[in-house]
């Protein structure tokens, strides 16, 4: 069961649609899936509810044929219309528990950014941990300050649930993220900034081993 | 049962948590229910998932006993988190058809901005609309031009739903937007901003016959 989960994880593609700019989100999710990305998550901040759900819609329709999960940001309601795999909620998102009660069957992710929100989370029904930010980055305007490959390894230490991190993460540094024991990582601008998504997921892949 | 709606659709208060200030939604909701406002619509545009979820609950704690329905404005997440009675979506919101799939029972309502929207809503699985809006305001900022009094007329005469008139309502003209049609009243300012909503509230009341 949980060697299944870490595969699905492994390569974690969160979307920006302002990255991905003219050429649409769906069309860096299927660039990137070619490469390998294993696990698309939904992101948008700005989109209002019925455009969030109709492109969460063509992702799933794309996504479910492959095997790939959709998991949505934030919005329950979101993930609920689209019959999407799973939520990934941050610290001021939707509580775990109310999330697990809604969609009993679903993969629920939750952001930490501390050791202390780690523990904080250990008693709740999450099934993965996105560790943020690893490295800084300018994706997300609100990150707290990067936890570094020592921070994560000491994450690492206090729980037996995988981990996703995230922040700053390209192909140059993953090897060193999965050595400090990350069981996957997520990437935002190396793969939907990327001139080539399916060239930059096939060498993160390579790169991780 | 459309006698039971209608009387609950009745006075309508829409909260905006800008002009209730620093006595806080709560406080507002319960003066202007004390003064007999008879639904509750939470709206909150800025807040986080999480807090909004723990105010749509704290409103139901107060509004259940009471017997005042609370709806939500647009997510359905923080409805079914919160055990709300209902939501009310604008047309950027979830559609109809997908709320009423993810909530079966609850109220559903629907803003309508024209006879032309109205129109193509009447399949929907819809229990009230709301007609808005009815007189120009500085509540919304992306409302759309003012309906007037024949705009409501209009589509008074082409749907047999409940509608709640919403723009612009005060006291001063609540009898005249019945008397164009209208089942319900919604107000923002007139009870948010008032000084003393609950009299605000009594005043609504009395006008409205």
């Amino acid at each position: 069961m949980r060697e299944r989960l870490v595969e699905t994880l492994r390569l974690h593609l969160v979307t920006d649609s302002a990255l991905c700019g003219e050429r649409g989100v769906l069309a860096v999710v299927e660039a990137a899936v070619a490469g390998g990305v294993s696990c698309v998550q939904l992101r948008e901040k700005q989109l209002e509810t019925r455009a969030f759900v109709e492109r969460a819609r063509a992702l799933k329709a794309w996504l479910a044929p492959r095997g790939v999960p959709l998991i949505i940001n934030d919005r329950v309601d979101v993930a609920l219309a689209s019959g999407a795999d799973g939520v990934h909620v941050g610290q001021s998102d939707m509580a775990p528990a109310d999330v697990r009660r809604l969609m009993p069957g679903a993969l629920i992710g939750l952001s930490v950014e501390s050791l202390a929100q780690l523990e904080a989370a250990e008693a709740a029904p999450v099934d993965y941990y996105g560790v943020s930010p690893v490295f800084s980055t300018a994706t997300k305007a609100d990150a707290a300050p990067a936890l570094g490959l020592a921070g994560l390894a000491a994450i690492r230490a206090r729980t037996a649930r995988p981990l996703v991190a995230i922040g700053g993460i390209h192909a140059g540094n993953a090897a060193a993220v999965l050595a400090a024991g990350a069981d996957g990582l997520a990437v935002v601008s190396a793969l939907c900034a990327a001139a080539d998504p399916a060239a930059a997921a096939r060498l993160l892949s390579a790169r991780m081993g």
